[in-house]
């Protein structure tokens, strides 16, 4: 049995509305009243209910944290197939379980609808949404709880993001490879939609090239989806149509793992045959056969970033950076070979 | 705005009863009256609030996925710390979205009660909890809602259950070092409890070193946290009380990568100094240096069966098997050296 206001109000022999004052704090009680219902709220061990307290408009103390699908056919790689999902929830929930806040956890697909009827049936306080695209945005503006964006780049006033600089990112890994010697440098990409992080980090690989005096090649560069199914048959469609690449950047860890297993299935050793530097660090690169060379990001930073600021949004805290873009580092190990 | 179903009776030209009814299929209505909610409803795009059906007893399609803290001080290794649980949970949310159910995300302390407010506050249909120790396990026993553990052994017969054989497990990794020539055989173990895993795994060490005449060297044992912290620390502590340790079981991979940090820094080789035979398989343990030889679990389905167990229960349908064993194997790759 739920103890509810009413017996609190019953055991403490004051009205209902008396309670739900004290326990809302709406207006102001005797000291006395007030002690006699904390006693009995204490004795009868109440807890308020959010589901309730969401009805009448109070916080409910609940975020939602929003992850794109990947594949909603087959429902394949599946948010959470990729380790940087994880790791961002972990720095959410650092500062979510801080402040009595819980998570729900969502993936979404490409119905933009699901995620404001999300947020109406669910009374959600605030969305971290991850990696979102242009439907999606639109949809998220009309949203009227706060709402942080990962990893999407939005003009829209609204929103507060977190990112790091997938520019320079992009840029760091090719300008390495450039100055190892390397020409024929691939790109195996995630999709290139106008707010993802994807075309960001093309730009940069683009500026390094023109940097050396090169122009893209499109027989160097595949679209392909960011995981290790995506990582295994990109490398072939890629090695196919452009099968005198000496190096590859490759624009997930998770995808890396898939083009490690094509690479040693058809016997071509990294960095050997092909060197590469990966992206996000997130898959304990050092340890990889071979270290792998990649651009880090603090992933678990980004989810505690993007917590703090919805969490301040939420309180009605001023907020003294509404758009943090944090550094990426370039992890030189050893999966790229200069060439001589 | 939001939609109400006072908006929804008005357009209809119908009581709120009514609608109530309808949406909530609790009175048969005339099929015209109906057909006139289900327009209006249709035509303002009206959503049932779950918060609100909470309260009236109905179903919140929400169900808690509750995992372990490992330390509470510090929210270190705080639960995604170690990638079994988003795999886990990746298995669960397959399921779960297929049937409109939202997961709620809450890590655990050690503090019971934490639980059974989470349930009345939240209105969860069920609990998938991961891990649970006596204490919570105790207070599970008085949730009314479906409970599935997973990777908890307890007796009580309200539970429904998901786990491996860890026994077995432990015996096939202490089993293989043994048939590969080793004797002095280390064990890095996490929280030896009652109800864990780890128990189970010491068990099955114990009996495969039985089998070949072998007692349980105490010094061979090292009881730390799972994580990279508690294998990097672990295998320092467990070097020094047993320098003579020629290979080891290590319970965890996220245990291992903190095992090879620290081996790696002393210089010390695996396999040529200490094998090692890990547990999970869940790091792509083929791609690591050296590749590692592993018990493999399916924890995507680990996820994937307490999920469907679970939605069963809450659905009322009849359940076959209260009490799944999903097997292990030994999947044996470059980390443990044969001594001759």
């Amino acid at each position: 049995m739920r103890v509810t206001i009413k017996d609190i109000a019953k055991k403490a022999g004051v009205s209902i509305a008396t309670v739900s004052y004290i326990i809302n704090n709406t207006k102001p009680v005797t000291p006395e009243t007030r002690d006699k219902v904390l006693q009995a709220i204490k004795e009868l061990n109440y807890r308020p209910n959010y589901s309730a307290r969401g009805l009448a408009n109070y916080r409910t103390n609940l975020i939602g944290v929003l992850i794109p699908y990947w594949d909603e056919d087959t429902k394949q790689g599946v948010m959470f197939d990729n380790p940087f999902y994880s790791e961002l929830v972990r720095g959410v929930e650092v500062v979510t379980s801080k402040h009595h806040y819980h998570i729900l956890l969502m993936g979404i697909s490409d119905r933009p609808q699901a995620v404001t009827n999300l947020v109406q049936q669910r009374d959600l306080d605030g969305l971290i949404v991850v990696g979102a695209y242009q439907e999606l945005v639109a949809s998220l503006t009309k949203i009227e709880i706060p709402v942080v964006l990962v990893d999407t780049y939005a003009e829209h006033s609204r929103f507060y993001t977190v990112q790091i600089d997938d520019e320079y990112g992009g840029y760091l890994a090719t300008q390495y490879l450039l100055t190892m010697g390397h020409e024929k440098i691939g790109l195996l990409t995630g999709e290139l939609f106008p707010q993802g992080v994807a075309v960001r980090r093309f730009q940069g690989y683009k500026k390094a090239l023109a940097e050396r005096g090169l122009e893209v090649n499109h027989k160097y560069v595949y679209e392909t989806k960011i995981s290790t199914q995506g990582g295994y048959e990109g490398i072939d469609h890629l090695l196919q149509q452009a099968p005198d690449l000496t190096a590859l950047f490759s624009m997930a860890d998770i995808m890396t793992i898939g083009i490690l297993k094509r690479l040693r299935e058809a016997k071509l050793k990294v960095p050997d045959h092909l060197s590469i530097v990966s992206f996000d660090g997130v898959l304990y690169p050092e340890f990889l056969n071979p270290a792998l060379t990649t651009i880090d990001q603090d992933i678990f930073e980004k989810g505690r970033i993007a917590a703090t600021l919805l969490i301040k949004l939420i309180f009605g805290e001023k907020i003294t950076e509404p758009h943090v873009v944090l550094p990426v580092t370039l992890a030189a190990r050893e999966s790229v070979k200069e060439l001589k």
